[in-house]
């Protein structure tokens, strides 16, 4: 090794980076945006996990490859990869391509910062901020509050039953759980899966999750909760409230629930990460209604307002440096006390994370580029298109829905003819449950939509629409049924 | 709202997006590229947090900007943010611009999807399978093993942890800790902060972490362990070494410390997030002897290999799906067990989180692109220029070194002129504290160049310089000590 040797920081070199990057940047133009986003090509290209092999060559070596070898690994990554802006692509709860949150994502990538103190990320500290206020105003917080970006809404859930268990007993930070009386977090059976996933990590144990029955839309039942709050040889201290469950897209009556944590003392968490999108929207906000009494929130902003993943927001509602206080470590060779600029600006200890990303600038530069009355048009749109689709189900032969949408999600089965006129038992059901799996299949391999489909409580498989993107049109949800019914009518 | 209407997923809008992301795309290559890497330009454009809100418009309103204004905000978001791809920039422990990962991060962000599924994600997980086990082999888990990419090393450790709880006892998973003896985290002084937020956040408490002297070169003293891991009333499950730590760049004994954690039966992990890029290097691969014995390992490749953020793999030893059983929910609109395919390759239930970034895709590219012998040449090259910048530093006068280099991190004092012939006193070290505040202020100011600094046990502040990035010469050092030289010559 000889240090004084040219090193790849040479001009030459950088400008040959800088060709490579100008060519990739022209692919992903090409494939990743137009060509994704092109009604007209798949959604997929669907193969095997041993096809795919073949087709790459993944295998790691000592030398390298050449440009134009690498070039085409990106192209085949795009290729080989699901295209989730696409009109035809409602697999999951996010959808659609922003173009604004994609030109951030690049942004955010190529500055390739870390987001822990003002020093590091001085515009993405600024910029954070001012969007988690923006967010409390809609939530209704109007003396503000505090938050941050996670990675997830699984971590933004996490956060709240910590710091509910910090405001309970701020000792158990230093000494742990083991000499406390046992404690329970009380959500719904439709909640995320993160909120159990939350109780294993922190030492509570799943067990110590009880689960408040729901009612037939899936709401959960106030008087359910009541008969949970008061435990023998168990402290509750915690509440999970779904703005927007998963499967159904119901929401959890926030405001009866708030009555009960108020009485009882219990922290109120908002999972909202799916149903937050409703707070832009004057017609469909009342579905959250009463979030402003709650004590945190967690809202994604890359589900129903189509940032890029991941922009999660977790909300508090405390301003007594609660998250800071419950996650701080004070790292001596990050947050020097002793610098230039007002430390109150290095927000990095209030996480649990060290890097953090900064992932506000991705919703940040859509709210900027179109504002609050285009998100609000968005939503409105996306949910008179569910709308839509749920009276298109009611009127079309061999389609049902399995709950009257309140949101985004429309649920249904579709029946092939075989099965039509067989009498509700058992068996029907049984056969029944089969059919998604196939249409599913077929779709993917196919490469014409992508939509989910899952079994429910005692409901056999039935499938999963979910409409977000203003990319998508009456059409493309005619299409759906249409091609449900072309891929599924054997069954 | 008239779902008929022509949404903006028509034609026209679909060309203003894609012109939009164009434009976009050259401000970043333009800006936050070229300009960025360029040595002659700022490695910052500071601001305080008053000025920069006045220079920027943040605030959000009831409609959007147009295209110019929202261009305008991209190219200031670029020209106050810290070019960390700069030659100057020497912060933290990331540093540098590599193109191929700079490029697979912006396809991750266009393609916009999610690592929990193989439906989700094939290219993606298929490649991150790939990587994985490559790693493994530099550490030399012949057998192979399991792991997965998290959004950074504090998750990677907490992973560690959470892990050899449940190996300690699975029914913990389920029941809490509650009823558990008081368990205790062993770790040495020099370990990163997140080892205490990790015990924390777990319930464990940040007392229960045990912290285990170092020797005067940061390196756990393995006799030490040995007195702390037969304790009474606490049982001791976790032991912590750290390979590179964040300051001095200390490497614990890895072979010793491996001796007393198989004798007693102690989880093993390596937080080799910062160090771990030394096993690509046949020179300098024996600082980790004897991490092939561990249980688990930490490996950040957005550190010494440069990496875009994030990029942090965790590595389990464990062929018995403890990553699995440790974390699944099973939540069945995702991980349905009827799909078509192989439902194995689905590895999202590994995760405590739900979203997750493709993350694997931005070494892998870089790997195939360049291959192990460039890598082990620039981690080479990167170590040989901090013994060469040691070198220097102990032949200039006014400059000392805080202790001889093992890795890539150089501690060093800047004595001013006025400090020079002042005898070693409690006074001395009292003056000497506030000139690494000061220097540092006035070269952000200027925006020459950044380089960290911190207090670090009883010694006063010292800079921390850190060479990673084939990008920076023998020159840059120069500059480096020339620079603090005249900034601080009159203090």
């Amino acid at each position: 090794i000889n240090p004084e040797k040219g090193s790849p920081g040479a001009a030459e070199d950088m400008e040959a980076a800088e060709s490579f990057i100008q060519q990739a940047m022209e692919i992903i133009l090409q494939e990743a945006v137009k060509k994704a986003t092109n009604v007209k090509e798949k959604v997929c290209e669907w193969r095997s996990p041993e096809q795919l092999k073949e087709l790459l060559d993944l295998e790691l070596k000592d030398t390298g490859e050449s440009e134009s070898k690498i070039l085409q690994c990106c192209r085949d990554a795009i290729r080989y990869s699901v295209k989730t802006g696409h009109p035809r692509f409602f697999n999951q709860l996010f959808a659609g391509m922003e173009p604004h949150s994609m030109v951030a994502s690049f942004i955010i990538e190529a500055i390739k910062t870390s987001q822990y103190t003002y020093e590091m990320a001085p515009v993405f500290t600024l910029i954070e901020d001012v969007l988690l206020k923006t967010m409390m105003k809609l939530i209704g917080w109007e003396e503000g509050g505090d938050g941050l970006f996670n990675p997830g809404g699984s971590m933004s859930n996490m956060y709240a039953v910590n710091l509910a268990r910090y405001r309970y007993c701020p000792d158990f930070k230093e000494i742990g759980i083991y000499a406390s009386p046992r404690l329970v977090m009380l959500t719904s059976q439709e909640c995320h899966y993160s909120i159990a996933k939350a109780a294993a990590l922190l030492g509570f144990g799943t067990k110590n999750v009880y689960v408040v029955p729901s009612d037939n839309r899936g709401k959960m039942i106030p008087s359910a909760l009541c008969t949970h709050v008061s435990l023998q040889g168990a402290v509750p201290f915690f509440v999970n409230a779904t703005a927007g469950t998963t499967v159904l897209g119901a929401f959890d009556p926030i405001d009866e629930i708030a009555n009960i944590c108020e009485k009882h003392n219990l922290w109120l968490h908002v999972d909202a990460c799916w149903g937050g999108g409703a707070l832009v929207s004057k017609k469909h906000k009342h579905l959250l209604k009463g979030i402003q009494r709650v004590n945190s929130v967690a809202w994604n902003l890359h589900k129903m307002l189509m940032a890029t993943l991941q922009c999660s927001a977790f909300l508090v509602r405390d301003k007594s440096c609660l998250l800071q206080r419950c996650h701080c470590a004070g790292a001596s060779y990050l947050f020097q006390q002793d610098k230039f600029y007002d430390v109150s600006y290095d927000t990095g200890d209030k996480s649990v994370q060290c890097s953090r990303k900064p992932d506000a600038f991705k919703f940040w530069l859509v709210w900027k580029a179109v504002g609050t009355r285009e998100l609000e048009y968005r939503v409105d749109r996306a949910l008179a298109l569910a709308r839509y689709l749920a009276q298109e189900i009611k009127k079309r032969e061999g389609f049902r829905l399995v709950i009257e949408p309140e949101f985004a999600n429309v649920c249904f089965w579709y029946i092939p003819p075989s099965l039509r006129n067989l009498p509700e038992s058992p068996e029907l059901w049984k056969k029944l449950h089969t059919v998604a799996p196939v249409v599913k299949e077929r779709m993917m391999k196919k490469g014409s939509m992508m939509i989910g489909y899952q079994k429910h409580g005692d409901k056999p498989n039935f499938f999963r629409m979910v409409v977000i993107s203003p990319q998508v049109s009456k059409q493309d949800l005619d299409f759906v049924l249409d091609e449900i019914h072309r891929l599924g009518k054997d069954l």
